[in-house]
C-alpha cells in the first residue's frame, strides 16, 4: 500500500537525521544507531505501550530496525555531504510527520477508541520520536519550542478523521490527508509560520 | 464521587503549573499545552503502561485531555497573575498529590496486587507526572533532589494500604488518608521539611 | 539458578552505582533510592513495557524493590569508602550486563518472538537502566557516547541466541554466553576498546 511505501521512506529518512543529531553530540556508532532508531521508531512504540497496541510495529516487523540501523550507518558514512541534501530530508520529514499521523489515526480506530483519542495517537506517533530524540540528546525538545510541526499532527489528524467521519473510504482520506497536510508543513516551513512562544518573557514567575 | 472532583481539581492545578513552566522554558502555545497534559496525566499514564492496566485513564476519560488543555491555555492566558495565586496552587497541589496516589493505590488493588506495589503505584501516579515535565524542560527532576514531596506520596500510599488491611471501608480509609495527607504535605511546606541530601559533597567519587 | 543469583548479585551492584550517581547530582536520599532503583530495574521494565510483558520482572517479585532500595541507602551510608570497591563493582556491572542481556532474550523467547527481536529485548534490558539513569540525571546518556558498553549487549545477544539455535540447551548456552561476555566487557574496560565516536566532527551540520 502506497502509505506503507511513505512510512518506510519516512523512518530512514528520520533515522538519517537522528543519527546525523547524535554524531553532533559526540556519540560513538552505537549510540548514533540508537537514536536514529529512536526518532524513526519511538513515536510508534509510546503510542503502542500506551494504547496496550501489542505487538509492536518493530516487533512484527523487525525489517523496520534493519532499516534503520542501515539508514544510521548511511548517514555516519555520508555525513559531510548530507546536509547539501537538506532540501530531500525536509520533503520526506515533512511526508512522514503526515504518514506517521495517519498511521496513529488508523491504529485508534483499529482499537475502537474515540475519535479524539486517535487524533492524540496521530500526534503520539508524529511527534514523540522526535521528542525522545531530543531528550536522549539532553536538549529541550525542539517541537515544543519554536516550529510550527505538531501543530501539523494535530491538524492532520483533526482531516483525517474528520473525512473518515464523513464516510469517505480510508484510502481516500488518507490521500487527501497527506496531499493537504503536506503542503500545510511546506508552507509553514517556506513562511515560518510560528505560534506564539513565550521566550522572552523572564518575568514569569514559577508557582511551584 | 468526591475523590474524582479533587482528582479533576488537581489535574487541572497540575496542567497550569506545567504550562507555566513551559512557557518560562521557551516553549510555545503547542508545547506548553503538551507540559500540561503532560505533568497533569503522565503519572497515571507510566504507572498503566507500567503494570499493563489498559485502557490508560484518559483514553477511556478524553475529557481530561480537554481539562488539562484547557488549563494549559487558561494558564498561558492568565501568566501574569497566576503567580499571585500561588497559595492556592500550593493547596491544589498538595491535594492533588494525595488524591493520586490513593486512585494509584486503588488500581493497583484492582488488580490484585501485592500491598507494596500498590504504594509503588501510588508514588508512581503521584511524583511521574512532575518527573517528566522536568525531563521534557531539561532539568533535574525537582522531586528527586530538594523537596519532601515524593516521601508524602510514600507515607500516603503506606497509611491508605494499612487502613485498608486493618478492614475500613475504600472511602473512609481514603478519606482519612486525603486529610492526614493533606497536612503532612502542608506541614512539610510550612517548616521546610527535608530529607538529607548530598549536594555539596563534591569529595564523592564516581564508581563507574 | 545461578542466572537468577548474578542477577540479583547484579541489581545489587546497579542500584549501589546509580544511588552514588544521584548523590553526586545533590539528590535526596529519597530520590537516590528512586535513581537506584531505577538504574537496577528500569530496563526490564522498559522491556516488558514495549513487549506487553506483564506483570513486570518487580510487580511479581516486590522483593526485587527491598533490595535495591537497600542498596541504595547502603550506599549512601557507605559513600565515601564505596570508591576504593571500584573493581568489585566494575566486575558485578560486567556480570550484570551478560545476565540482563541473557535474561531479556529469554523473555523474549518466552513469548515467541523474532530472533532478532530476542537481541533487542537483551539489549533494552541491558543498557535501558543507565540510560534512564543519566536522562533523570540530566546527561546525554553515558552509553551512547563512549563506552565499548551497549555493544557487548549486541554481542551477548547474538552470541545467546545463536548458541539456542544451535541446539544448546538454555542453561549450557547462558553459562557460555556469561563467561565469554564478561571477558569481552572486562577485556573491554582493559584496553579501552571503543567504537568510533563523532564528537569532534563540529563541522557536521544539522539537516534539520
Amino acid at each position: 500500500m502506497w502509505l506503507h511505501t511513505i512510512y518506510v521512506i519516512a523512518i530512514v529518512a528520520e533515522a538519517m537525521s537522528g543519527a546525523i543529531m547524535g554524531m553532533r553530540m559526540g556519540m560513538d556508532l552505537f549510540g548514533l544507531c540508537v537514536i536514529g532508531v529512536v526518532t524513526a521508531l519511538g513515536g510508534g512504540t509510546i503510542r503502542d505501550a500506551v494504547l496496550g497496541h501489542h505487538p509492536v510495529g518493530w516487533v512484527s516487523h523487525p525489517e523496520y530496525l534493519v532499516f534503520t540501523v542501515g539508514a544510521s550507518l548511511l548517514a555516519a558514512a555520508t555525513a559531510r555531504v548530507l546536509p547539501r541534501l537538506r532540501q530531500a530530508f525536509l520533503l520526506a520529514d515533512a511526508a512522514g510527520l503526515v504518514a506517521f499521523s495517519i498511521i496513529g489515526c488508523n491504529i485508534a480506530n483499529s482499537l475502537a477508541l474515540h475519535p479524539g483519542i486517535a487524533v492524540v495517537s496521530g500526534m503520539i506517533t508524529g511527534i514523540c520520536g522526535g521528542v525522545l530524540r531530543d531528550i536522549l540528546c539532553n536538549e529541550v525538545p525542539l517541537v515544543l519550542r519554536r516550529e510550527f510541526y505538531a501543530s501539523v499532527a494535530l491538524i492532520v489528524g483533526v482531516l483525517y478523521i474528520g473525512l473518515l467521519s464523513l464516510g469517505l473510504e480510508q484510502d481516500v482520506a488518507a490521500l487527501i490527508t497527506l496531499v493537504l497536510g503536506f503542503i500545510l508543513r511546506l508552507a509553514a516551513i517556506r513562511f515560518r509560520w510560528r505560534l506564539p512562544s513565550f521566550g522572552g518573557e523572564k518575568n514569569i514567575h514559577s508557582i511551584h
